[in-house]
């Protein structure tokens, strides 16, 4: 073949993959939670990959981080404490912590290999973020952890990988884990999730976190950004008992960025916010109708559809 | 393999493939100008592909169909004469016709072959558009015909493939081909031209042609939709001497939508208008700078950079 | 990418697999029992494929039929009556009734669909053998067929698609199902088994079903013919009661070949049939030791290794 | 997709490629004639990989390099001098040097930076055979070195990567290189060829390969050996004016061997010989009609058919 000979095939869903070219494999391992490997992409630079998922690539993470942190960020008036579920990358916390009025900000991550081998070959991600005196780090189930807490917290985000079945992840996608979500949030707290893909042709998941999310919380809203290395268009879902997102203009945005001394962002600001709630006539038909409720008793794996 | 054993490559860039399953192989062929396949996919339906490069699906047409023609169809007050080059499918051709102030539209398309085959297998796309009594098609260059043409338009829609070496395309992408455009446009006509991904790692083709543009038509608009079969958000430039679609609020789009009787779209309205013209920050950033201008003597040529 | 953008994978194994350019989808369908796909290779006509594996091949079936067919019928000194079990294209019963001696072949394969595809897309595989006087053709279990038959046959052939769990044909693979053959043996009868890939990384396969023969027959051969349509050299396996292939010379195959009017062969002669059962140093020793026993109890599926 | 994630692509022809799972990239870098990369499949050990096409692996190395040197080797009736071109992993003059009755070996490579990379990262390979004081090494281009040399060569073995339009090695496939081979072999001399698949679909090189020899040469012999990594059978031409490989009986090749002390030969005895050489009628055949003849003026390129 002419071009590159060496590819990493990431699989979108059951009828379409991606197949990135990669010049090297910075690390390859297994972790006791799932596989773990470091490639190197001449498009994408540095590839974080956990079974077999692109989880975040070099050169577009902070789309992602930005898109998942900012909205409920922004949205909270003067968030304090800060819950993150996940997040190993450490790039979840950066975003946090550039708030400044996070005075603390917890994260709970199952796998503290991922962590290691993230400090290791991704230190731009966490930026120095581990080493933050307002960050606490735990290597244990987020849920447990949440659920044994007797904190509460302004801001819930919840970074995970995907749910596949036997993975580490999958009982924090169900109603039973927001309800727990739900009784650590402020009264105007917001939890934000990563969701999956909203590609027209790919929205179970992203259809069944919404459905579920509002079986607990009363406003839920769902939002995208596109990040080339995943394939497409990247939803979240934002959801509280009584802060929504979706009414704040774009100028009230740029002025807490400006307040807050977020001059740095990338991705994110007033204009970015309204893009990313901002979907065509289809989308919202698709988006606004079914998905089906996740429970412990019946959680969701990807590619169920 | 577990799964689908029959794949397309689609070559997105050096670096990137997406891969279809495939089911069937409905029509696989050569014209004069181009190879055409008809093939049938799990997820996408049909889909056309020319030259390697999937030109739309059955599943998402609509998206890429309805972006390209309604932005500047609907920018305009009262668009009676409309040109279209290429749009071979004939679902360009379908959506300017939903126009009810359309009294005439041209499309010209070098490549009878490619039309003959769309009308065969993919009647849907068309519509019955080739036999609307407005419609005028021809088989010749576009760029010839337009510049012999004593004609001039309201709207110009260029629906081409991408610009591929020796291919049929790559002399409609240049400053001279604009200029002509300009002179065959009414005053307060609009033109859009369908100009590549807008994925934040492959913006060289788009950044040109706005560039390009720009060095001929005082307004220039770049906007995105998100089309899966695609492998993600794909861009358009739309452009005038007096037009500026981005000053039209939603409101006054879905005002429009509805004098005109088009509700039976399924992208297009005035909130999708908005999301299309609202990019985050490192869009506007990178979009903003640079760009090569493209000439007859130095055209651009897919995947050049 | 430059050159063809429709491709067939073939898993060889975990860590292989051979991608096929394909021009056409002839046939796609599901039987009762399998998956079967009749594709156009540009390099080695059409492909028949069952369950995601391919079966056979216009431009080289002849070499896996004639070496499948021809050494136990050429061993064996007038074979009058033939057994096959599975072979559903046909293409090992038109070899089998090449031998003018042959008075009846019968053909039991289950999958009645699967002949009847082979019928109408693949005519020159049989060619006209379905409608010779002396076959016989049932679409039924083989292994009940043989176990419930009165008669005993000359020659039994195993042309059966690979163990899969759950497919067809793991249970032919088996020591009991081997000594049910023994008894349908006329005493100078000779059975050949298609047993897989004789790739030096690949032998798994192949020496279970040795070894499986071996704990009925005294006498058991391995040889090979290389199938490119298959990736590489395949193997068979022969055993006889009584019959040693390997005893004969070339001059003596071609002495045999000659008086039963088979100067038609293309690929079998005595000098191929020397080749066949010539294995160098590594492979003898591969071959020699070890290979597990396949049971009803414990059977053999594809890829165990 | 369930299994590996990571996948190196081996372009066997236009529409067959090769995919082999990596596990890991150790090495990739450039060289001032070609690219190499040394990487590690689960399946095959070790690969080396010369501009995209794999040299040999770790696990049937062995097989490659017993075939290419030991039936000149063995039909000479005692070489002392032999004469290597290209061989930059260092086996080929491993095995040459297990003949005792060899005085001296030389070997010329162009790439010195691949004999670099071969003795770091593949040491089983040349196996000390660098550091031998028979050896003497030289990177230089070898038709140069030969021609200007003033020397005679009872063996001569053409070791090289395949002919690729611009690489290092298309001149060393031509009539007048084998003109000036001739001219530096003893009377009794031999020279061995790699020289492509003998893939029954893909016999243009071997043939054309074959037919240039045979310009120069009154005895020359196809042979063939499986390699696995090579995705099937691989041949090599053995030519002289007076020695023929294939008089020599099985018997005498194995009293050669032991009188040598070529135990530890893995692939290669009588067997293994008489099986090398023999040929099935189709491929008879079809390596008997035809090749073209290589010339300076119209050199060979790979995938030329």
């Amino acid at each position: 073949m002419d071009g590159p000979d060496k590819w990493f095939f990431d699989k979108i869903n059951r009828n379409l993959m991606q197949l990135h070219a990669i010049s090297d494999v910075l690390y390859s391992g297994r972790t006791k939670f799932q596989s773990i490997e470091i490639l190197r992409s001449p498009a994408f630079g540095k590839l974080l990959v956990l079974d077999g998922k692109i989880q975040s690539a070099e050169v577009d993470e902070f789309v992602y981080h930005e898109a998942l942190v900012h909205p409920p960020m922004i949205a909270h008036p003067e968030p304090e404490k800060v819950f993150i579920a996940g997040g190993g990358e450490g790039a979840t916390l950066r975003e946090v912590l550039r708030h400044p009025s996070v005075k603390k900000a917890v994260m709970v991550d199952i796998d503290a290999d991922v962590i290691k081998v993230c400090r290791e070959f991704l230190p731009d991600y966490h930026a120095g973020a581990f080493d933050d005196k307002r960050a606490r780090l735990y290597n244990t189930d987020a849920r447990k952890w949440l659920a044994e807490s007797k904190e509460k917290f302004d801001v819930i985000i919840i970074d995970l990988t995907e749910p596949v079945e036997e993975g580490p992840a999958y009982l924090l996608y169900t109603k039973e884990f927001y309800d727990i979500v739900r009784g650590k949030l402020t009264p105007d707290g917001l939890i934000s999730v990563q969701s999956g893909s909203t590609s027209y042709v790919e929205l179970v998941n992203i259809k069944a976190v919404a459905r579920t999310l509002r079986s607990i919380f009363p406003i839920v809203r769902v939002y995208q950004a596109d990040i080339p290395a995943f394939g497409g268009p990247w939803g979240f879902c934002v959801a509280s008992m009584a802060t929504d997102p979706v009414k704040l203009t774009p100028r009230e945005i740029d002025r807490r960025i400006k307040a807050r001394g977020l001059d740095k962002l990338r991705f994110y600001d007033g204009t970015a916010h309204r893009g990313m709630f901002t979907f065509p006539r289809h989308m919202r038909r698709a988006l606004a109708g079914g998905g089906r409720l996740i429970t412990d008793a019946r959680p969701l794996y990807l590619y169920e559809g």
